[in-house]
């Protein structure tokens, strides 16, 4: 099964997609949230509406998308260095780190970064010049656990998404070398368009990312360093993951720093992150993210 | 003012504390957040109950005090490296870094470590035994921003109170330099016992742990590198902060793992962290956390 949050006429809604239709859920549960800790009763039921349902379906495309969590309860838990491809082209830039590390470097970016499909990416110029996308497949946790094995981690798996990691490159690099400052910028987290259920996931499919229409990070899921499940299970070891957790499972080569010469995102720069079979995430590069009215 | 999250009769509730005993605010509101949330208005109503309540005051020790905020609205922002005394006795075990992060270290806590005075601090015993104490001071978020600067940032603290930022030494080494995974294991952050407001925060006092009675921590709390007025404008340089935000500041000398020899938490030892005018945050270390039922 395929889901989406949307709003319409400026009410937040959870629908399931078949091709251009969606069917609103929101008489079952009022968010993708309140779905998702429904478990396996809520795609159970989720199931029941659609196949009752010969009419009260929309166009998609009469709807807004929203992230599918857009309000997570809690930062999002994100790896680094996760493609060999990646890791290594990074070795210019980084310091005194030569090999990949035995265990995922898990570190997170808070709530406030997490945008839509089509809403403007944060653009921090008054700070850096230095914004860099980074295309990544999601997870969405759907059953609680701690200490769960790799064998168990796909049954605590509620579906996948896609986002992309947006990270302010210098900021990432000065703070102490932990990389939570420079990965949590308002707006700097886009996700969706769709969660799929895991049968829907093809894990043979490539991960892309498009910078104003040309092809800047290519690579299939499974060159993941540590696999999904391998990520879950080292996660939860010692702490108890929740409904509506969110993992970003790392990025492929590509990205703007490492390219001969560097080449990071300006205002107006449009980013595609696509994954067949969960469909693409565009965004484009907003205006300076300027102060906020801080009264 | 002096403030507590607290349960009576397993109703929780929120409280202002004049030495030994309680007001109930929970007419006003039903939790800290919510007091946080109201901004001055909400203090303002507070005070007002105070200045009405010729009775209606309990017993402090009627109650069962909680966390201020026991279920934070999300990951709580930390820093690293914060106290000079403290950055230097890492150096025998600190790999390439032999000067001070020219910028704070943020790194971030998962929302499950938060636990209250009295209850007992997770033991990873089945994956490590090098649990490590940590005595640090924390704010509280009373007031939205974001590019706060340092002369501004004291109007957006709500408050103070104290926390230990326990820590599995080990693991928070061996995930790619991140320390996230390391500092999030669940029930690794004791916090309370009380919120104070500012003006009560005596910044020439000590910061103090204890274990089983022994002083090991003992700094005051005017030696961090960065101030917390500097924490918060750099924190929020770029990411809007938000009312209930939890920020530690880092802990000075003294930890575990700098000792000579080291000394690590066994289950059954007993972490006070204590700061004058604030009080004592009292743990003891608990049995194997054991795997959680993944049903």
């Amino acid at each position: 099964m395929r889901f989406v949050s949307y709003l319409r006429d400026g009410i937040e809604g959870v629908g399931l997609v078949e091709g251009d239709r969606l069917l609103d859920l929101s008489s079952l549960y009022p968010t993708m949230q309140a779905l998702v800790e429904a478990g396996d009763g809520g795609l159970a039921a989720a199931q029941r509406q659609r196949d009752g349902a010969a009419s009260g379906w929309v166009d998609v495309e009469d709807v807004r998308l929203t992230a599918p969590l857009p309000r997570p309860r809690r930062c999002l838990f994100c790896v680094g260095l996760n493609y060999q491809d990646h890791f290594k082209e990074g070795d210019a830039t980084r310091q005194g780190i030569s090999s990949l590390p035995e265990y995922p470097a898990f570190f997170s970016k808070a709530t406030g970064t997490v945008i839509g499909p089509g809403e403007p990416i944060g653009w921090p110029g008054h700070l850096s010049e230095k914004l860099d996308y980074e295309a990544e497949l999601a997870v969405i946790v759907g059953r609680r656990g701690r200490d769960i094995t790799a064998e168990q981690a796909e049954s605590h798996v509620f579906g996948y998404t896609l986002a992309n990691d947006v990270t302010v490159r210098d900021i990432q690099r000065r703070h102490g070398g932990q990389w939570n400052k420079g990965k949590s910028f308002d707006g700097t987290c886009p996700m969706g368009p769709v969660v799929v259920t895991p049968d829907e996931l093809d894990r043979t499919q490539r991960l892309q990312a498009e910078v104003n229409g040309v092809l800047r990070q290519d690579c299939c899921l499974d060159l993941m360093v540590f696999s999904v499940d391998q990520l879950i299970a080292s996660l939860s070891e010692g702490m108890t993951i929740q409904p509506g957790d969110i993992l970003l499972t790392g990025t492929p080569a590509g990205v703007g720093y490492a390219r001969t010469p560097p080449s990071f995102l300006q205002p107006g720069d449009e980013v595609v992150v696509r994954l067949h079979g969960i469909g693409q995430l565009r965004n484009t590069v907003g205006k300076d993210l300027g102060p906020l009215p801080t009264c």
